[in-house]
């Protein structure tokens, strides 16, 4: 076997020894997508040590298919557990690996009857997690390639939406949504990688508002955290700009926000601890004063997923390597005042990080 | 306890006792907002029988579960499991139910570690499927109004698309995408509820086309499937026009689905079976020669998910009854020529079928 499909099996079988599987049942949508090239809506696929794997999903899909994941074998079928194993080489009884973070007590069950029906009842099910997510943590260039067409998605439009005067006072943050997602469209994302944010004024204050029809208004900071989709990979941004004078107080938050940033992406380093990072830029909040008012982590690795792992918070326990990409985004939040976040993405390679989304920073007054 | 989340947990509860549990473990993020209101992404609710809740969520949500959700009880910890069994009444070793169909293995393994802490290992966990879903069939008042106004969003927005002159030879799918999605939002969608399908010439003999760099070219169809989100809800509209003189074949096929569209619509009534209503419209489409060019069933219930209970196929056992909100959405696919899908949300009420979006079916040439 060759290719990166075949590279990925590899890996990952090479990590299921240390479970004592002789194979993983994978059924994580994106899992199968990274294994395979796979990209339908159902389907299990059944990775073996050596990387070998089989295929199962539907009829709705037979066409899709073969020309998506040429290099693995395929079974057309709705019981997609069974058709999987059916094809399983070796042992019947041979110990079997499952997602038990995705896979349901009726799959579950059906895997249980599945090995029942093939004489071997008292098959050894070993519930893993993050076994797949690991191997995805370091990307090979062809991921990092469409993570990089989908931030140069995100700088393109958020380049647009500057110059085309869409934020400004009296448009709502819906119709600023609407326009922020339709210039990614347009710049070639396949779709939004998450709910676009638009928080203006005291809205800013909550990170994960929806937008809604309130009126921007002069005097106050907007907040837009956008992410575009391309071949299936994720792009996260966040940019904070303010509508004429906006108080002082939130523009002494801006600089503090900004220095955190962007000490976090210079501070990116294959071998740092993702908690050392989010306390880099942490204590720079802390120190201006600000430390009760940012209460999330620091970052998170995007890809397939624009969650996924490694976790960059005071909490996690991974340390960075190359071939990880993970967001820097500190953010400060004044009740009923008005919030502040910045965000790239962030590629770790070659001794050091590289954001891969590019536009300005400075402070802006529209 | 009244109002319609009331209503709709005395609902459960009342079809929880032929389960012979006691309460309902709620884990489907769907389920939570339909049972009491709260629209975050991580949470547990329990649901008694006599319709009593209560909801856990972790501290991201401490203040919208308050707002969101006031009349069920409230627990924050990111243990949601244990969160709300710690509340639950009567006796910890009572049998509990789960929702088979989305507990994962690793939440059922926080179940049965909370169970033995309680001193109740011995609980029984009864697997079931399906549950809420089933109430959540019959909508109620608010509910059919908020698909209502997702459906007058697609039906803005189609109107708009058209007389703006966006679906033109020499446009690409994506782009005709990327506009209609704006005017979905303008009008004011919450965002999609699926991804919007354009697909052109050949592409729309691909029934799930994801709408790609192909231009729009004179003399072929254009299928376009969209629908948007209000307040949670969803609507689904398709409809397929003609740029320039179509090839007669394709113009021909475009007649036969609209017959077996409105044959459809006109069929729906509370106590019809969902298979004699598909077979209504595939009757037609056998009978005009394209049988073999329907692979699909006919339609599917809308509501807080956009693919949800009942199946409206040739083997759905589901009989129609008020409240029902349904597709109906036949279509003809010929293999390299090209497309017609033509669909409609339509409301079961007052002893038939009102369709709520209500934009031109009639063979149209831009």
């Amino acid at each position: 076997m060759t290719g990166r499909f075949a590279d990925r099996r590899e890996a990952v079988g090479a990590a299921l020894v240390d479970t004592g599987a002789t194979a993983l049942l994978v059924t994580d949508p994106r899992n199968i997508a990274y294994l395979t090239g796979f990209r339908g809506s159902g389907g299990a696929v059944l990775v073996e040590t050596d990387g070998q794997a089989v295929l199962c999903t539907d009829s709705r899909y037979e066409l899709q298919v073969v020309e998506q994941a040429p290099d693995v074998g395929h079974v057309i079928s709705r019981e997609y557990v069974s058709g999987v194993l059916g094809r399983r080489r070796g042992r019947a009884d041979a110990p079997l690996a499952v997602e038990a973070d995705e896979l349901t007590l009726t799959a579950a069950s059906a895997l249980r009857r599945t090995l029942a029906d093939a004489g071997a009842p008292d098959t050894r099910v070993i519930e893993t997690s993050g076994v797949v997510e690991q191997v995805r943590r370091r990307k090979d260039d062809s991921e990092v390639a469409l993570i990089e067409r989908a931030c140069a998605v995100v700088d393109d439009a958020w380049t647009h939406l500057l110059t085309s005067g869409a934020i400004a006072a009296g448009r709502s943050e819906r119709d600023v949504a609407a326009d922020l997602e339709h210039a990614m469209r347009r710049a070639g994302s396949d779709g939004v990688a998450f709910e676009t944010i638009v928080a203006s004024g005291p809205n800013g204050a909550h990170p994960h508002h929806v937008p809604g029809d309130r009126l921007l208004a002069d005097g106050e900071l907007v907040v837009l955290d956008f992410g575009a989709m391309v071949g299936g990979y994720s792009s996260d941004c966040t940019r904070t700009v303010a509508l004429g004078q906006a108080p002082g107080r939130l523009i002494d938050a801006y600089t503090v926000v900004l220095e955190a940033q962007l000490a976090g992406v210079a501070a990116v380093r294959p071998g740092i601890a993702c908690s050392d990072l989010d306390a880099v830029s942490r204590g720079i909040i802390d120190s201006a004063g600000y430390g009760g008012y940012f209460g999330h982590s620091l970052g998170h690795g995007v890809g397939l997923d624009v969650h996924e792992a490694p976790a960059v918070s005071s909490r996690s326990t991974s340390t960075l390597s190359d071939g990880d990409v993970i967001t820097i985004e500190p953010g400060i939040y004044l009740p009923d005042l008005g919030g502040i976040r910045i965000e790239d993405t962030v590629a770790v390679s070659g001794g050091g990080g590289r954001s891969l989304t590019t536009t300005s920073k400075a402070f802006s007054v529209l």
